[in-house]
């Protein structure tokens, strides 16, 4: 199960670091993003002028069967990574990083150096351009023709489409016409052509060994105008670059070797780059030169070199090898950390700009409602995507379950002031707002957690105190919803720069616990209660029904991402999208099947509220003495510090740069809809409302939006999320609609749902760093995985911040379960509190490497340079690499 | 679960192939070899000349904090990975591949060339190395000075043994005495120390900027006399080579890559060979360009530098990088498959010299018998070690589960005729037997499977015409016997060449699945017959006991071998070694504790026959008409095909070449034994026994020998497995002692025993290269892994093998299950029939990578040549260096 949340940045450096490459190709970004009035500019593509040429598909043509039946075949080649032609096989290699052996770029070296160099080459076809390059005056001109009749010999492609065994063109030219308009045919129906983005260029090398030749032949041209040769190529493209590399046989597999280097080094994005540029030989070579400053060496000792390395999952940052002048424009890139804007631009911390005080009363919220404001309409346009028909299926069944478990907990605990029914009446209502109004309309509003915690407390009290429990709760529901229009008003929210990563997974470790905690803890005591029987059957079978196949069924397909894009990858993604519904509907139909006696989901049939006798209004006063209304203000600042703390972690766990979000956040706006909210579900006698880290974060990952590859070996591009207000509106709507809709839902056992809650728990518990951490307490330094924090930190330093962290959350569940919860509030706000206290235990470099800095230590950084460390160890740059990279959000939480 | 069965090599090719690396280390062989009387010579070390040199340990001191405060500081090392030194972290990092970048390797290239070159130097101390390399035309005396003081600068290594910051040593020389002794103290408490073989030497690179230097200065010596250099080295080693590279500052990393470049250099082994017989300037540099043409190179687009790649778990072989006077000796190494006898050599296929014919009655006999008996006082001697009694207790269990159970089958199957008694005595007879006089003595004999089926119908058979069964089985046995001698005789037995690994793998997956299949029926068994209840509890709840912790527990420590060789490593391997017996006392435990209803392993009492009133000999005729005596040759002709194959198979399994016996094997000294065995207990009225393949191969996996991994990053070393006969011997001895230890045996619960069974089925299926192909027929092409065989054979084809093969283990399951079990033998050898018809339907290239060749099909392939496609793809030569390295066996059947 992978996962991420958001800023858990895995910092692994092993040959496979984590992040997607940064896509050199113009991979489409997708419907549904549009022109942004004011969103952030593509810097990525501004930065890298490389990028901007066009994508080249490479291919090596080999000449075989010397002497009798010379014959050019199709062996390698290469987008991204090598694909060698497995030829008893019939198919093509999985894609690899190609590896190269030192003489063959050197001998391909001399062999440029020696031969024909044509730039900008005015060939319009495949004849002119064989014509230019015979013109080598060691040719006699009977080997001439020989030769150009060779070069125009159809070369023979291994033809993916026509089916099971490796199918090769004809080698005759006989029938020459029908041939080549099969072959053409062939060339258009390949499957890599739609793959490729339009505007991808091809360039061929041509490579083998020529008896008759008395010395070698090379010849590298760039066409000025990229022209389809024919059918040299294997996809229909316009060719680009085409190499010859001829020569009297040798030994070995010298011009294997040479074609592979020649397409090796077209396939380098730099190089690409420069021999675009190259205006003669020397530039060329040059270009050569500078690849071979830049290889990688692997001694042959110590690495086998026909080993196959797989793509890795993060390709090198270019920008280090712009061409100088490129460089130059952005300024000396340095490798060192040196300020927190650095860092902040990098994206390892949340930039909010929003989060900058203005000064003025109410400022933050006027200046959220400009900035959402101009979205407006495509929020509702940006909906459009089967995505998120998917996100909406699946949120609604979390959000349903979420408003029985817990509307049925909050009943027995409020002796029915709540229930089932106003938690789904309140859901709908409070859910449907914050949608249409609030700042991040993609956060799912529930009452799970310290709120429900809080609520049963405060009944409790009343109770003790013989109150009237809705009107008391009315007057602390105005007392909340006042403090929070104080805390919009002075610009609170940007209190929550102080909220570092220490403090969100605690939090959030705290929440995934309490959801798995109650899934395990409802479904024993539904095996108590339910032991599970085969209606008829009269001995006790232990049939094991596990956690809920909508986790298990759903980790299984989050695990395989690669499996998305495939042959059937419509399919595939289609179901991938919907797995977590498929899984629901397998355990309903599992269920039905099996005729089990589980307990289903129960909607209540009328629409009144739980408590007999009451209405949908709350009486302010009731029968309690007035100034129990102004006592309300105690409850209610610990009820405030609660909802402040839990609505802004999960805001900032959402709007973390990792997300790209391009519509920008709204602390204060959230905050003012949250307060707005609390009044209204007050007056209504509803349960209370904030956001929900966990459903909130399943729902944006159900929204993810990713390029589809395009070269074989690459990874899926995370492009950003469907941010819109729609699937949340539609969830919410449902979640309304199903008060109405319980013959439909009464098929669904609740186990089913409780394994959605398990799942969502344990992927979110396994996705933050401290679990990582709270794992590395356990194993022998040996076998730790090569976190890029091992590398900074002194193992007993993490240890100890782990062990803190363990300590914090261990208090925080036991005040939870005790009756000291009232003062949760208190402990939350704590973290923060220890969180300062630990910059005391640790320096600041340890702390940026196990968490974030805090505002003013950012500020500290610069003035006080950087630890002797930095400036002995002559190496650890190599590091920044790494850390610099843009960091995909792996937000991964849900199933698709 | 990683387990193999033998001759099952995974052929898999991607970037960590699964052999462990042909160990360059002097490893010691472990106790228990000790020379072979005429055992194969030790190959590998004659092969690779290079390997007698001893292991050097290479450390870069890096000369840093110019210009105040210089000093030497290690930041790097070097056996046969890179360890890098994480300043900030304090440890060194997990060893990895180094990567050099090519301009580091071609500075050093030509500073060595302009440096100083001192091969044979014969300086005795620090102080005399550094006058010899100071003494350059280039330094002024007083320079001279400067860099001799500094040189003898103590460097400071990063101390492990001193807990958890890291300690540098002191950098001022005052009270020298005192550091100089507490520095060599460290020196020789380094952990790594310990684990270097002894013999070991070290090598030094010294490196940095130093500023008052105008030109770089270059030195490379080899000490005649390895001479230990003060505290130069981290480990009290003597040194051999010493680089010294110094110069002005200049921009980036230069010195500390050039460093790195120089150590890891010397830590190639073809490098050291070479530099370790230069005999001037020359021999070096070109030992350095002979590693130039070898290295392989990553293109910089599509490899991070910066990414560390873990070590790989097979290291290239070194063969082909002998240097040339050395590989004249072996001949050409001709990449292609030419000869049986080639694969053979190579560990394709079980050499089997015992398999070839004398055409004398009984020869095969006789040599088996003139080969075994130099062997048998060491057959004991071996078995002194820990890990024996780690093995005994692990079959013990698994043998007496299995006499239960089939004992109790059989009782069931035949009145009484066969009972538990039975099983356990004639297990323990006939086992220990066996193992006293056995051609194979690690074989682990049974009454499982096919002969139990047998039997049954045999009973069933005998009612149908109301014959006295003992007797008439006296006389089955009989002529079973009589038949098998026959085998014997007439060397049948060489006819194993034929099962081939379609034979195997059918037969292997036949009897993994019946071991599956009875636990888990077993199981469901169980469960309906003792519901799992806590006594005193009424309601019944869902306790899910997993099948079997044994079976869980030991997989999970089963999949991290490399947690042996830890800090704790003897703790760690020790738990390991009895993983199994833990797990299977973890079980009892938990049982007890919870004090659940299980039934307990139930061991007769009282000993005498199962059946009442029959005595401990078979009366020859009983009550039958003499004439079925005759009639019996019939069923017993099937009994006896049956026998041999399953015989024959299973001691094809068990000495195939990767597990690397030394002892030889005795194919037909074994069906001798099972011939003989086979009239002993049908006298009795005992069971009938053969080699039982899933718990033979669990026997041989828990007795193998590994080396202690000496270098960072290294895997340990399969070196054999522990032959003898002892460890058989006493489990059959404990087994006919456990007819007396029913209170002690009462409380192993059953489900704990089905649980080895069921481990023991899944890893033995896991393990087969059919299984994987299985996995191939569901899985999308693009995400298959690299399989070599994959390569070379087209898909459809590898489907269509495994669906043949799928195919004929349905039709020998469901025969196995029909009442025309009677002919289930005939259809065992029907397989080695399926096999030679698929000879028309596949290619014998596609035959050698989906299954073996048969011996004619062997003989042909060097008279028909090659197949047209090796001749046409120039680059498959790749492929056969991964096809030829020795496989390591990774039986890995069992638990520890």
């Amino acid at each position: 199960m992978e996962m991420k949340l958001p800023g858990q940045e895995e910092f692994e450096a092993s040959s496979a670091p984590r992040n997607i490459p940064s896509g050199e190709l113009d991979s489409n970004p997708g419907p549904g993003t549009g022109p942004s009035p004011d969103g952030p500019s593509d810097t990525e593509s501004k930065e890298l002028g490389v990028r901007k040429d066009p994508l080249l598909f490479i291919q090596l043509n080999e000449l075989l069967g010397w002497p009798q039946a010379l014959e050019w075949r199709e062996t390698g080649r290469w987008v991204l990574f090598e694909e060698k032609l497995e030829v008893a096989a019939g198919r093509w290699s999985a894609p690899h990083v190609p590896t190269l052996a030192l003489p063959s770029l050197q001998k391909l070296r001399s062999l440029l150096a020696e031969g024909l160099v044509l730039l900008d080459c005015p060939a319009q076809s495949l004849l002119e351009l064989v014509e230019q390059v015979t013109r080598v005056e060691s040719l006699s001109p009977e080997l001439r023709g020989q030769l150009q009749a060779l070069l125009l010999q159809r070369p023979q492609h291994y033809n993916q489409t026509t089916g099971t065994r490796p199918c090769w063109g004809s080698t005759h030219p006989r029938k020459a016409s029908d041939k080549e308009e099969a072959s053409l045919r062939e060339q258009y129906q390949n499957p890599l052509r739609q793959k490729l983005p339009p505007g991808a260029e091809a360039g061929t090398v041509l490579a083998g060994e020529l008896g008759f030749l008395a010395q070698p032949l090379g010849a590298f041209v760039r066409l000025r105008d990229p022209v389809v040769l024919g059918s040299l190529t294997e996809v229909s493209l316009p060719s680009r670059f085409f190499c010859l590399l001829l020569g009297p046989p040798m030994l070995g597999k010298g011009y294997h070797e040479m074609g592979r280097a020649a397409a090796v080094l077209l396939s380098d994005p730099q190089f690409q780059w420069s021999v675009r540029r190259a205006s003669n030989l020397h530039d060329l070579l040059a270009a050569l030169d500078a690849f071979l400053e830049e290889v990688t060496v692997l001694p042959p000792g110590r690495w086998d070199p026909t080993a196959r390395i797989p793509p890795p999952k993060c390709l090198p940052s270019q920008h280090k090898r712009l061409p100088s002048q490129q460089r130059e424009i952005r300024g000396p890139s340095g490798p060192r950390l040196t300020s927190a804007e650095d860092r902040h631009r990098h994206g390892l911390h949340a930039p909010s700009q929003e989060l900058q005080r203005t000064g003025r009363l109410f400022g933050g919220l006027i200046q959220d409602v400009r900035r959402k404001a101009p979205w407006y309409p495509s929020d509702f346009l940006d909906a459009l995507h089967l995505q998120c028909f998917s996100a909406v299926l699946y949120i609604y069944l979390a959000t349903v379950t979420n408003a029985i478990t817990f509307g049925g907990l909050l009943g027995d605990a409020t002796d029915g002031a709540q229930g089932v029914l106003e938690s789904f009446l309140g859901t709908a209502v409070a859910g449907a707002a914050f949608c249409l109004m609030a700042g991040q309309p993609l956060t799912i509003l529930s009452s799970t957690g310290p709120v429900l915690v809080f609520e049963r407390l405060l009944f409790s009290f009343s109770r003790d105190y013989s109150l009237d429990y809705l009107p008391f709760r009315l007057w602390v529901g105005i007392w909340v919803a006042t403090f929070c229009l104080v805390l919009v008003a002075t610009e609170a929210s940007v209190l929550v720069r102080y909220f570092t990563r220490f403090t969100e997974e605690g939090f959030c470790a705290l929440i995934s616990l309490i959801f798995i905690y109650d899934a395990v803890g409802k479904m024993l005591n539904l095996t108590h209660t339910y032991p599970i029987q085969k209606p008829g059957s009269s001995t006790y079978g232990c049939l094991c029904q596990y956690p809920g196949p909508g986790g298990n069924d759903s980790q299984w397909i989050r695990t395989r991402p690669k499996d998305r894009d495939d042959i059937v990858s419509m399919v595939r993604k289609g179901l991938s999208d919907f797995s977590s519904v498929l899984a629901i509907l397998l355990g309903c139909g599992l269920d039905a099947f099996l005729g089990l006696a589980t307990p289903k989901l129960m909607v209540p049939r009328e629409f009144k509220p739980t408590l007999p006798g009451r209405g949908w209004l709350v009486s302010p006063f009731g029968t309690n003495p007035w100034w129990w209304s102004v006592a309300a203000a105690l409850p209610a600042l610990l009820l405030s510090i609660l909802i402040f703390m839990d609505q802004q972690i999960t805001a900032v766990i959402l709007n973390r740069v990792e997300y790209r979000l391009q519509k920008g956040a709204g602390f204060h706006l959230d905050l003012f809809c949250v307060a707005v909210l609390m009044l209204l579900t007050s007056v209504l006698g509803l349960p209370w409302y904030v956001s929900a880290t966990v459903i909130s974060l399943a729902h944006m990952d159900s929204l993810r939006r990713e390029s589809r590859a395009c070269a074989p070996g690459e990874l899926p591009n995370f492009l950003g999320i469907r941010e819109q207000r729609l699937t949340g509106l539609v969830v919410f709507i449902l979640t309304g609609a199903s008060i109405f809709l319980a013959p439909v839902l009464k098929f669904i056992p609740m186990p089913v749902l409780y394994g959605i809650f398990l799942y969502m728990g344990v992927a979110a518990l396994s996705s933050i760093q401290f679990t990582k951490r709270v794992k590395l307490l356990l194993m022998p330094a040996k076998h730790q995985p090569d976190l890029l924090l091992l590398r900074h930190v002194p193992l007993t330093r993490v240890h100890l911040f782990t062990a803190i962290q363990l300590v914090c959350l261990g208090l925080l569940w036991i005040i939870k379960s005790t009756p000291a919860a009232i003062i949760f509030p208190l402990m939350l706000l704590g973290l923060v509190g220890v969180r300062k206290a630990l910059e005391r235990v640790f320096s600041p470099q340890e702390l940026l490497w196990l968490d974030e800095l805090m505002p003013e230590e950012e500020r500290s950084i610069p003035e006080k340079g950087l630890e002797p460390e930095h400036s002995f160890s002559g190496s650890d740059s190599e590091d920044s690499e790494l850390m610099y990279q843009p960091k995909a959000p792996e937000i991964n939480i849900s199933v698709n």
